[in-house]
Formats: structure tokens, C-alpha cells, sequence
């Protein structure tokens, strides 16, 4: 019999004792490897948060006591240790448990985790609820050193250290990000680190003197008079957090005892806990940003190196061949090197390539600056990150009216991460930018056009293509805007991007049943050619718009509105899309298939239509 | 004559005698003050940056060297020393130089200033832009501690820090920020401040010693090596910056000296340069909160106390109200405690009130964070700032459904600030985030009404409200989501908010002409009850939509759409909005008339459409 059979809560955690946790760490790490290695998932860093995660559930109550995860890949372990062992197998799969914490999966799950570096703010928030409404529970934020480099962790950081509220930020500290970790917080780390035994000297004194508390206030008032002068504070101290560690983020027993004793000290507290990503797995150990994220796996061979093509893989791939042409051209990511298709570029252009962390507004904005002097700046970032960086699209690139080129990677459906990463939004948000210009291919070879004339365009400019590979369209009709790919009376079938598959599928099985579709593809977006599109309607009566982009901003409404202006009689039409945006996690064949999304859905839909 | 009359450039900037400069600099408070009296506009932190300003004119040519403002507050003297000072009357006007630097205005614009804390970003897009096109230019970021409250400041500073670009950011530190200075960051700059005798021994050491660089380099290593030990370093320091300061911003002298010790350098340099808002104009100087934005003054007089009436005063009022009987309602303001009208709130209900600082991602989420544990936040910002929470909208809000409630000021037109913060999309990116309420009141009354609707709304909910006061209208029809506040069988006007009035006013006047307007009014935006529409628009045969708000994302787009899914035919339509959303600066009145969103415009396009 298992430790973990019988664990379902934190206070199941604290019934044991102390000496078999090292036991429960390692029965969690052989759960973890099981399921992602046959689910895939997000493993490195799930195993590098065994410790801390038993030792926080040794202290704290998640049914009461407030745990934030900052972007959930961590949580794998917190979800095993409250009470969805048994569901564990079902990780990222369509109606199973989610790969990231949700409030409406389990009340032990605070707040959703999908995009970095907020969880130090929703804490404080909590935290705050809590003082105000006279109420009594421990707050924590754990986070990542990868999420710090975004912002809104540091303006997160600075309300919190000033606001007095009871809270605990652990820091959990793997020296590096998705992609290697950058810039400047790196570096501030990397200095914090090596202060370790000045800061285990303070914590020694912290916790004895701190005992005898007129004796620490005298001390404390003659050491901050002489403080400055000789000893080191960090940034964190200066924004008025209590600092403790770095601390070994592998020795649970230590761990329990300094994060009780984080607990008893009242106000801001930073924990600095140093671990490994990819802790217990060799092969994650050696290369974790390889066991980032993954899809199954054999455990005794490893994730296999050398990627499939993708879309990603494709646009890497075109990007580097217009690289070798003009050494105007610049990559940018924002922690994505290796999901965006960016590695290959990264080696070969060192100097035009820019990996900024998870900082999509600096991204964005940066790319204005290097594109005002004469580059052309391409930010290659995935749909639902690039949310973070509207303001700077609109205010840094539109309003100069600067040739920006984004590759939107991950547009539409992603899959087995869920609804915080769904590209759900971007065509609305892309074609609110003044001037954006946006394209949808629908194959590899279209991509690669695409991404052509978008760097030939004259402001900024946007491919959006979606996560996976090619389908059977495999054409370029890049030199159009707007394509009739097949002709038929009956009605009007209006797709793009990886969608137009489905959409001519249906069309080839609704020909087997007498229904005759004209099938139009779009590859422009933002100021979409519906010349052909009408006059199809004007045709048939008869629409049918297919997208996996959210209602609100999406094309299926600007169509409808386009055929009222020109006065086009509709007999009825259907808006196939991803409703209100929000999507659960699943394979992407199954959640069109449940979205009705897929051929078969559209043939439904279609029959519903022509048959009335 | 003045010394003004023979500047045009940096160029003539430099000719000068150092010792006349004390004067230009008087000469430039005079100008600022003349025309901001006359003009409204930023007067304190124009007035603070008049040193700094002409220091860097003395080392840089902002005509090739790139001097990037982070919200141009600051960017008075520049504009007045760089060929714009026969114009600078014009200020702010319709037609006449922005508020803000501008690229279209001026090739002595580097980058667009409107929003906060994107100047580091940029202008390290610049220099390494420069560096990779081998070209030699000084590229500058020029912003302030308030500004350096923002994450993205942050984002940029790290990956500058890090960047081996030679760049010098210059922190124009004045200890506040547009409200008072908050948070941690405002901690670490006061304890970089009484650093200062250090800090002068420090540039001292290396003024001398930098000058023998054998020397220097050697006791640089050894100093490396002790320096943890025996010297505090600050933040930036850490970061990779070599850290200047502070020094005096009103030493004009000084600064000159010390800019061109930076430029020399090479490398990312940080100069703290410490100024006093307001300075040279004494009521200012008491008082800078209060001369941060200002109307038209008298100069001698200063400006008048007591805030006049207008939405963002009723929403303040109606809030405290509301306060009084629910000690669950938070205010929430991204460091516009007065701008938004929250001032009493500030005064009345301390312990629930919360300026984070330029911060409105992290305010998002962190309102996220205190609705989940049984708060009722309501986040009064700017329409244009909002924008960059849009992913904290989705993510932290929306995505768990939490109950936050924004109070959107300053949506639609908000005249002289101009094209950055023109309120135009909120409208379409509110609409798009899943499960939120949008209101639009026309009348404080409906504010009032309608900010009681959204708080007891069950998740995410917004109202719009525009800059100013209300107009005519004055109802209160917030019971109904859609309202026929006239009828006529010629023609269906639409509108929503403030506009509302001028459809009246249009009707009316179309009246006298013989032609009768349907007048609809839309209070709710994201789940619009268009039934009322369809119904006028079937007796009419003719449609005009009136909104200020972008045309991608607006209503006008989603009501026609409605029309084509119910099949209601249409002899004629008109979408009167903002277009792409980019709109100059100038009075709202004189916007309005230009863009023909005023009633005599509707009555226009009216007449238009139904003569034919």
C-alpha cells in the first residue's frame, strides 16, 4: 500500500510523520512521470515542486488557507495530494482534470494559473479580502523565477511588500525560465543566491533574538541605523518583504520548518526556495527545458529530440530563410524559443534574435523602437499571451503607425492546456489595432507567403496560424484575399485558416447528399475582401461561417453585417465558433467535434440549413 | 529679445554660453506657464523636467540622437527648443502640436508618449536597432518614478540592464507620481536617495579614477571583489546598469556635466536625477497633485479648488454612497485617485481604498484576488489604460468569473490629451471578454443606477462613461436594456452614452425638416437587446448608428448583423463612429463636429439617407 492512498487533503499530509515524507515526495515524482508520461504535460517543473508543495500542505490548509500557483505547471503534486488521485489519470484530457490549477475543478485549486506572473497579485487581493472582512486564513503565492521577468509580478511585488497584509511569496527558484532564463531579474537572483551565508546568518539571528522581542526592536533600530553601511539588502527587503533563504527546495523536512516559521512572522514574507527543474527524472534533470512541456513519452527512453513539422517548425524555418536575405529582419520571443520555432534562428542569426522573458508588453513595445530605426522586428508569440500586450500594439506600434510583424502562434483551438491558452481572441483584438494587417494561412506553403507579405507591408502586420500541423489543403492562394475553393447553389460555406479543411470535407460529403456548397476561403482578416462572399450569398440564400475565433470579434457578425449593408435577402445562416471564448482542455479533434466545429458538424449544421 | 527667439535646435541649444542657460530655463517656465494657462495641459512635471530638458539638448541632437519621452508630461521645453515655439500657442488645440510627443509632429520626436512606462522598452528596441544597422546615434529614455510604477518599466529595465547597448536611462525622479507616490518602488528610490554621500564618493571615484583606465580597471576587479561586503548597490546596479545620481535636476550646469559623463561611458547607464515638480511656479510647487493636468487658469490667482460636476464625480459620489451601506465594496485606482473621482472615497473609507501606482494589470488581478474571498472591488480607470489589463480581464476575471466591477472613465472622445488616450475600444474589447456586463449611461442619474446594476450583477461587469458633464438627457432608463426614447416612421437612429444627446438634438431638428427619427437607446452593450431595432429598422427600412467607439469591435457592426440574421430589409444604413480609432487631439466639441458625430452631422448623414 501506497503513502498516497491516503492522502485527500492537507490535513491528511500533516497526519504523518515527518520521517516518511521523503517517502510521499517520491511516490508523488513516480505519479507525475506515470500519467505525463503517458498524457504529456508539464513535467519539469512539476517535479521540481514535489517538496515545497508537501511541505506547504504540512503547514497550510488549501481548503481554507489560499495557495495561488503562479502559472499552474507546478500544481501537479497539490492536485495528487487533494483528493484527485483517482482522477489523475485523466490529466489534460477532455473532461478530466485540467493541467492547471481551476476553482471550479476543486475549492482546494485558489485561482485560476494559466498565464505567469499574476499570482502575486491575486494573493494580495486575497489577502486584503481577508484583513477587511475580519477573517483568518493563511495566504501564499507561489512563483516561479520564470514569471518574475514578467511586470505584473513586480508591480505585484511592490504593493505587496508595502501593504502589511499577512502573506507568504515562495519563490520557487529553478534558475531558469521555459526557455533560459534572461535579463536582469537573473541576474538579481543569481546575486541573492550567492549571499546565502550572510542571509542563513540572518535568519539564525532573526529567529533567536526575534524570540526576545525588546531586545530585537533595540537591535533592529541600531542595525538599521548601520545596516546600509555594511551589509547587502536585496530588492526584496528594499520593497518591505521580510527575506528569507535561499533555502534547499528539496529537503522537506527543512522546508516545513521555515515555512512555519514564514508563517509566524506577520506581514510581507518572501521565501526563497532554490530547485531543480526536472528533480528525480535524469533525463529531465540534464535537459529541463526539453521536459518543459511534453507529449507522451516512453520513461526509460526519454522524450524523443527533433521536432515534427509544425507550423511553428514551418514558420521558424521561413523566418530564417528571409533572415539569410535581409539582416533587417529580427526575431523576438517572449520566453518561447523552442515553441514558437524559434531555435533554429536563435543559433544561427545570435545577434538578431531576442528572448526578453515572459514580457510580451516590453516584447511588443521594443519591437517599435527597433523597427522606428530601420529593423524589421518580428515578435513571434502565442495567441493568448499576446492579450498581455494590446495596449502596446494600439499605443507603441499602431499609433506610429511602425512595421511590426507578429507570427501569432497557437491561434484557435491548443488542446490539452485548456482555456487559459485557447487563441480565442486575437482576430478581435488584431483587427481592433488601427492599421493591423492580418492574414489566416491555411497551409504551410500559405504561411510562408504570408509571412512574406507581411514583412512587406508598410505598419504592423500579423500571420495568425494555429498550433499542430497542416491538414489536406496543402495550396497557396496567398495572392488572393478572399477564394472561392469550391462552387455549389445551395449555400454559402466561409472559413480560413486550419478550419477550411473541415469546411471542405463537409462540402465533399454534403455533395454526396445533394446539397451543393461554395466553399470561400479568407486569408485576409482585418479589412476582409466580402465582394465574392456576397455575391455567393446572392447566390445561394444560404450561410454558414466557420471559425475557431470567440463570436464577439469574430468574422462570422462582420459578414452578417457586411450582407445588410449590401442589402443581400438571407434565407438563413449559422455561426460555427468558439461561442464566448472559453474552451476546456481536450484533444483539438475532440473539442471540435463537441463544438460541432468539425466536418461532421458542419454537415449537421448545413443539412439544418438547406433543409430548414 | 529673448535667448528663446534664436533657438530652433539642439544644435542652437549647444551654441550657447553655459553661463546663460540659468536664463533660457527661466525663459522656458515662462512659455510653459503662459501657454498652459492659457491652454490647460501638464504643467508641474513640465515645469520640473526645464533643466534636464536643456542639459540633454547641450550633449544630444534630438534631430538624429533618439531622446524618447516616457508620458510626454515632459516634453514642453522640448517641443519650445526644437522649431515648435511659434506653435506652441496651438498646444493642445484642434489642429495644433499634441501634448505628447509625436514622430508626425516632429523628426525631434523620437516615439509616441502618451501611456506610461514603455520608454525603456522602446528605446532599447532603438539602440540595438543602431548597433545591429551599425550606425552611431545616442538613444535616451527619459521617464519618471511614477512611470517606473509599471511593470512593462520594469520588463525593459531588466532586459536593458542586461543588454550591453549603450543607453542611458534617465530617471526623473520627483518622488511622486500624478497621485502620490505608492508602493514598493517608491521604498527603494527613497533609500537610493539618502544613499547620496556614497553615491557622489562613488561618481567622484569614478570621474577621477575612469580617467587612468588601468587604474581604474584594476581597482574596479578589486573592488568587485570587497564591494558586497562594505557597499550597498541598489537595484539597478543589480540589474547591470552603471548607476549615476541622484543628482540635482535643477543644476543645469551639473547635469550637463554629468550627461556627457553617461554619454561617455558605454554601456546600459542609469542617471538618477532628482527634480521638483512644479518647480519655478510657487502655487505648483505646493501643491503638484493639484497642477498636475490643468483647465485654463489665472496665473496669479492659481488654480481654483472644488472640482466641477461630471461623471467621473457622480461615479465618486454615487460609490461612497454605496460604500456607506456595503463594507464590502473596495475602490480600486491605478494612480488617478482624482482623476477618477475618488478622492472622498480616499478620505472617507481609507482601510478599502487602494492605489497600486500605474498599475492596471496588477489592479485587475488583484481585484480578481479580492472579489474570490467576498469583496465587491470596483476599479475606476481610463478606458485607454484599461487596455492594458485586457489579458487580466480574461485570465483572472474573467476565466473564474469573479465579480469585478470597472468603472470605465474617459470612454469615447476625451479631447486635448488626443490620440493616445482617446477612449475608442473599449467598447469592443469589453464586449469580448467572456461574461461581461457592459452599461452605457447618458445621464448621472443612470451612472448612479447602473453602477448599483453592475455591482449586483453576478460576475465580471463594466460601465462606460465619458469625460465631462451630462448633456439634455437626464433620464434615468437603466430598467431597460434597450429604450424608444422617440418615434417616427422615416428612419432608426441609434445611439448609446453621451451621444444619446446629439441623436435628440438631430431628431429634432430632422422634425423640422419634415423627416421622423425612431430614437433608440442602447444601455447594455455586451448582450445588446437589438429586438427594439430589428422592430423600428422593419416600419423604417433605414438605419444610423451613432457611437463614439472604434468601428471594428462597435455596435454598429453587431446591429447590422442582427438585421441580416433576422432578415430585416434595408433600404439604407450609416455607421457615424471613431473609424479605425486614432483621433487628434482637440475639444470633444470640435472632435465631434469634425468626425460628424454631432447633431448637425447626423442630421447630414440623416438627410442622406433618406433623400437617397
Amino acid at each position: 500500500m501506497k503513502r498516497l492512498d491516503r492522502i485527500h487533503s492537507s490535513a491528511d499530509v500533516k497526519a504523518l510523520s515527518a520521517d516518511v515524507l521523503p517517502e510521499l515526495c517520491q511516490e508523488l515524482r513516480e505519479e507525475v512521470l506515470a500519467t505525463v508520461s503517458r498524457n504529456g504535460g508539464h513535467l519539469a517543473s512539476s517535479l521540481g515542486a514535489v517538496e515545497l508543495t508537501v511541505a506547504l500542505h504540512r503547514v497550510y490548509d488549501s481548503s481554507r488557507d489560499r495557495l495561488v500557483f503562479d502559472v499552474g505547471h507546478q500544481c501537479y503534486a497539490h492536485k495528487l495530494l487533494t483528493g484527485r488521485r483517482d482522477r489523475f489519470d485523466s490529466l489534460r484530457q477532455l473532461g478530466g482534470l485540467a493541467g492547471f490549477p481551476r476553482p471550479n475543478e476543486s475549492p482546494d485549486d485558489a485561482a485560476i494559473g494559466g498565464h505567469a506572473s499574476t499570482s502575486v497579485s491575486v494573493a494580495l487581493g486575497m489577502a486584503r479580502a481577508r484583513t477587511l472582512l475580519g477573517e483568518d486564513y493563511g495566504v501564499v503565492a507561489i512563483i516561479g523565477d520564470g514569471a518574475l521577468t514578467g511586470g505584473v509580478a513586480y508591480e505585484g511585488l511592490c504593493d505587496c511588500g508595502n501593504s502589511k497584509e499577512n502573506i507568504l511569496v515562495l519563490l520557487n527558484d529553478n534558475a531558469m525560465s521555459i526557455s533560459e532564463n534572461v535579463g536582469g531579474m537573473s541576474r538579481l537572483l543569481a546575486k541573492v543566491r550567492v549571499r546565502s551565508d550572510y542571509l542563513r546568518f540572518k535568519r539564525f539571528y532573526r529567529r533567536t533574538v526575534g524570540r526576545y522581542q525588546i531586545l530585537y526592536r533595540m537591535l533592529h533600530w541600531l542595525k538599521e541605523r548601520v545596516k546600509d553601511l555594511f551589509l547587502p539588502d536585496n530588492m526584496f527587503e528594499d520593497m518591505g518583504f521580510y527575506y528569507l533563504g535561499p533555502v534547499d527546495g528539496h529537503d522537506v523536512k527543512g522546508l516545513e520548518r521555515v515555512i512555519t516559521y514564514a508563517r509566524s512572522i506577520g506581514g510581507p514574507v518572501l521565501l526563497h526556495v532554490c530547485t531543480q527543474k526536472g528533480k528525480g527524472y535524469a533525463p529531465a534533470e540534464q535537459d529541463p527545458a526539453h521536459y518543459h512541456g511534453v507529449g507522451p513519452f516512453d520513461l526509460d527512453r526519454g522524450v524523443e529530440t527533433g521536432q515534427k513539422e509544425s507550423f511553428s517548425s514551418v514558420f521558424g524555418a521561413a523566418l530564417c530563410e528571409l533572415a539569410e536575405q535581409d539582416n533587417r529582419i529580427a526575431a523576438v520571443t517572449a520566453a518561447m524559443t523552442d515553441g514558437t520555432g524559434l531555435d533554429d534562428f536563435a543559433r544561427r542569426f545570435k545577434e538578431r534574435f531576442f528572448d526578453v522573458g515572459i514580457a510580451e508588453g516590453h516584447a511588443t513595445a521594443m519591437c517599435a523602437g527597433l523597427a522606428q530605426q530601420g529593423m524589421r522586428p518580428v515578435f513571434a508569440v502565442y495567441s493568448s499571451f499576446l492579450q498581455r500586450a494590446y495596449d502596446m500594439l494600439i499605443h507603441d506600434v499602431a499609433l506610429s503607425g511602425v512595421h511590426v510583424v507578429l507570427g501569432v502562434d497557437r491561434a484557435g483551438l491548443v488542446g490539452a492546456d485548456g482555456e487559459t491558452h485557447q487563441g480565442a481572441f486575437d482576430v478581435g483584438y488584431l483587427c481592433s489595432v488601427p492599421g493591423m494587417r492580418l492574414w489566416a494561412p491555411s497551409s504551410y506553403a500559405e504561411l510562408r507567403a504570408m509571412l512574406r507579405l507581411a514583412l512587406e507591408a508598410p505598419g504592423p502586420a500579423a500571420v495568425r496560424y494555429p498550433r499542430g500541423g497542416e491538414g489536406a489543403y496543402k495550396g497557396d492562394s496567398s495572392a488572393l484575399d478572399t477564394l472561392l475553393l469550391r462552387r455549389g447553389g445551395d449555400l454559402t460555406l466561409v472559413s480560413y485558416g486550419i478550419l477550411i479543411n473541415e469546411a471542405l470535407a463537409a462540402a465533399e460529403t454534403l455533395a454526396g447528399e445533394g446539397i451543393e456548397s461554395d466553399v470561400l476561403k479568407l486569408n485576409r482578416l482585418d479589412a476582409p475582401d466580402l465582394e465574392p462572399v456576397c455575391a455567393s450569398v446572392s447566390r445561394t440564400g444560404r450561410l454558414l461561417v466557420l471559425e475557431d475565433s470567440a463570436r464577439v470579434g469574430g468574422m462570422g457578425t462582420r459578414i452578417l453585417a457586411e450582407l445588410a449593408r449590401h442589402s443581400v435577402p438571407l434565407l438563413a445562416q449559422r455561426l460555427l465558433d468558439l461561442g464566448d471564448g472559453v474552451v476546456p482542455h481536450g484533444e483539438v479533434a475532440q473539442l471540435r467535434a463537441m463544438l460541432g466545429l468539425d466536418a461532421a458538424g458542419v454537415v449537421r449544421a448545413a443539412g439544418e440549413l438547406v433543409r430548414g
